[in-house]
């Protein structure tokens, strides 16, 4: 299977930022855990601050084949609807993951837009989110 | 490993009611699975309709020694200070779990009150988010 | 025709409580009421505080074949998803009622979390209320 | 006895206007229906797209010796709060209808803010709805 | 000087409706006091229950000379964005009069559409509530 | 091609009020510029103050054959869920025009509840809005 | 008779403050003004910045027997329900006043918390919104 | 005097959850504490994790002839209508009470919905808000 | 023991205003009452209209060395944060009373801003409040 | 004439995402046929999927000495208060324009920030909008 | 140049309550570095519990030739109009300080009903925000 | 001392864009006038429309070992929750700044989302603004 990892909006300070909240491991420490325990399958990462460019990230999963996106849009995911309708615009699942609880955070953290156009959530279960959003491709 | 999934609220229905949402597996055929999945563990199963009895359920947990409680309040997950608060009373962690999206449904499904005091939330995976948020634990 | 009457929490006080709300006839009393009124039809009664209980009645509407559920959910109208559920997961066609004008009470009691998955709602005239909601299936 | 029937606002359409809705009976064919129905008794009709005359009709109640009004204000029920006085204004008992079920459809038609006034609220019975609300003095 | 009193819907069953609440006089007797009080200068009546003919009544008041508008809109006061328009429209100062104390009432009676453009508001008085209301032009 | 140009409440005040706003041109100037621009079409104007009369107006657009409607509800805009059931009723393409940018002006008037129900909205364009709306229909 | 005139915070600024408000008499000519139309009657004077010495005032009104209560009671007016108390506490008859149509400005000053215990409410005729008050007593 | 001390949901955990809010005495410790303070007094004792029992034990107030009902309905206080209305079914005076203070926790915890319909409240005392509450008795 | 009750705005008028609220004890009367009841203990009143008096009284407590301060703000305790502000300064613990239950009152006066910083609550309980508030510190 | 049209965030998926709402042309062809609509004027085009880069185009509008921007913001309208800001920096006219009816869709599409600082808006008429659009500055 | 320091309610306790928040220096010691800090200006202090007085203090700015007023108004800037209104009525140029950042606080201090009457805003330098917003009038 | 004064979307405008509320200076002589006024320091500038960049920017502190960073992000101010976390995830302090008083500008510019994360708020000074925020770090 073939997936793409999209992080979005200052998760590139993963394991520098509030590590309380996300654990000291950098985001590329993550990606190759990613990397290692999915083996026998693509992932590929992409990592961006900017709105758009993960807009247009997510816009090409049709054409580029993915079996899944799995999302971590940072804190764009309580108000871009951008990357909502840049979801609805492809047919590819995508999955929404958020390593920290964000139930159990800020309030304006509890909501996110781009939920009801992703296929399911899972959040709270730190660098382990990615891995299991990713399994649910593979039971 | 020891687990308990607590099903809440008209989860017994589960197979017979709103199928498009929820699919046709039983809730005893999705429990089979779950049992056959992991089958190097012991998993517990808990159904009951009223609130204080899966209030109950929950205060057991660490009297009973589960690593882990798997829980799917169903309807109780929108309003259900009592569920939320028999969470908070054990050091057991709980993950909440939801066969479709709650957050693509009706206005007041988007809410869940005991999010919070989960320590994750796995949902939209069908018959599929127990066992993600199960496998959380033995990653 | 065969019909189930389901009474929720509180109503088993009908006839102590507050009557100039509820009047002063007894649960019971109403009851025969009802029954004398469609003598040729099949009534049954149900009443409990517990909503988790109010949930299993009405899931066994399809399975007991009744034509028609009437229920009065009492306080738990305003606020119990889960007995909303309960009663979308039925083919039954259900009939809210209520013995008092609930739109002329308390500005919480305006508002009840089952009707928009209930065939109709008859309310506001005392324990005619009843008998009304049946009589639509006879029309 | 002696009955009023109001239909405020666009219902001069049924029987034209979303028929999956309000059925494919016209207002005069619902007239006839009732006026049958109810052949010892005296029915009248008014039907009017204007407000104020709708208020008009519900002020004569009194005078006219009509022993009951049953209104389907239409969209008026929404808003009105001058059909609401209207009523106010009155000794006649007033029953507010609806064909469809209001708490089913938009959010906005979930309000009448004429119910707290009226003696009781029967909706979701298609044109059965007339009658049962009129059969509400019967009993 | 010349007035014009206009009196909205349902304000034609003063004296019949609410007693308690707006005394026991008929408006006829109320116009004929304010006439009375006023006999040096041009009082003109004019009541509907029609929104629209409401708003014809106040565009016509800078044709037709009138020093100053006194209204009581009744319920149309609360919701009626036409009137407030058909006020703003005219140069002729307009005063906003309700013979009860609105904001003793009702919530939805305490905001009035129509007060931010009209010149001032008197409401309490009873009947005298039109008698001060002219008097302001007099001072 | 065959329109009806449909004008609301206060709207023959046009020219004479606020002309800041609504510009100098009475709606019956406006109403010849858009019959001579369209000057191979057959265009019908209705105004009323009356909501009551506006509903009627749109309801006869299917019998009269209209290929489409073009309407400035005025204040009516902002409330009358009547207009909006009206415009529901017919099968006729509705367009929604305002003079002014309503979405520049009081909070109040920057929602529409006919919008939804129209095939589009066109405004700020002064009377050109009027044009435009109905050249949709020719493009 | 014998009336007592209060005014509240900032009314001491009057004549000084946004003039084209308020007028450019101060609270001194006001005064002079109202003792001089109600020359055959006994006006006396209280102004204050401090929300409890209002309070004060107006708890001695029956003690006092004044016929009537005037009340500006300025930018308090909007949240002190500490002289809204005051007022519930007397049977003296107050109304309240002000000099501008506070509902023609900002939203926080279109509600008063003390209109509800008052008799009447009087705003928007500059000065004269006193006379007409307290003539409302002589009627 | 003869008492009835109901506690609602997760009480029955009181010493082993969150002792840092609700000290370390098991609800068995606290009642033996209470009933040797009112040691000339009839003491009992209710709990139960569910809703409709709890409404069920208040119901039973008047016909057991108790002087007092001290309710703690844990978090039920906040959203539980059943069980408001089954304290308004009884004459017997009813005394809300809280060991910890409820207005110096989460927003949701700051409102009960059972308050307006008890005689009094007493919270943030511990264990000795159920002793004061009773004591109210005895003064 | 050393107690300050502190009594607030309107509380002069105890035993004259609303006595089917507050009952006929005068203040005095209800502070003799107290003053007999802890007779082994000193006890201290203040009472002023004036919110900037209240806070410098409640700024004094830890001065004072008073054991504890029981507090009736009147009708600031829904609005004071000044007051609150005053309690959060001092390490003595204040307690909240009212002699009416304020959550079976006006919607405005069931919200008290003081309540989060006092240690606990007492109300309902007419002049008794303010004893059990006290006796809370002798159990 | 020089008219700029603006595309913004996922527009460039126009003829590939969700065809029932936004038709089967791409973005390319609508460009083309505007071109060809206006072929006596000069017709540029800019799209961007990053809100900045948007800004900025605005932002040179007055240099490039357009006469008209007509802009198509996508999801962007509903929250950029940047774009808002940088049409509110230029003296050049700006057209809103949807192809879309967005106040027929989901709640959050149904209010734009950037309406109120553009000169009027143009939605629901699919890629005729933008011919619309731009139609207004030549009528 | 002659500037004056208001201190409002509570802030006489500066240096002994919470001092994490509001630091250990008296009121007294801040004043006297505020005037060493501005040797060569005037430096006036007032402080003072009462918002009337605050009030009249600041009434007093324009005839007393202030060059600049700096105003920390405690509690009082969460709901005190009658202060934003003796600000409105001064032509001095005011400045709001506050030695917390009252937007990293509780959801109530996050709003200032005076910051919009001000001239601008300093807020979360400790001590130090009083000489910058001083500053503000020497640069 | 090493300063960074990062200025967010629109602000390149400045000078050029709504005169009366910026100033007539463009952004690079501000920049300049802030160079000469801490000369001794080194003060360094970065602009950008992009949301993302400016985000990175932030990021950049701690390794950039600035003493402060001075921010004023425009319209970001209001929504970018991306810049609030950029904010928080590093040490260095940061204090928001806006020439302009934007609580006494459109409501929803009274509301920025990283206020809570800087160390203190500066606005309403124009240029002055960015002196003074870097003058707290010198102090």
């Amino acid at each position: 299977m073939k997936f793409l990892f999209i992080n979005g909006v200052n998760l590139n300070m993963t394991g520098e930022r509030e590590k309380s909240v996300y654990g000291s491991d950098t985001l590329e420490e993550i990606n190759a855990e990613i990397t290692n325990y999915f083996k026998d399958d693509v992932c590929e990462f992409f990592q961006s601050n900017i709105e758009g460019e993960i807009c247009a990230a997510v816009q090409r999963a049709d054409a580029e084949k993915y079996d899944g996106v799995i999302i971590n849009a940072g804190a764009y995911s309580h108000y871009s609807i951008a990357i909502r309708d840049a979801i609805s615009s492809v047919k590819t699942p995508v999955i929404e993951v958020h390593m920290s609880n964000i139930f159990a955070r800020d309030e304006f953290r509890r909501t996110s837009v781009i939920s009801a156009v992703c296929k399911g959530v899972v959040c709270g279960f730190g660098k382990k989110s990615y891995i299991l959003a990713a399994e649910s491709f593979k039971l």
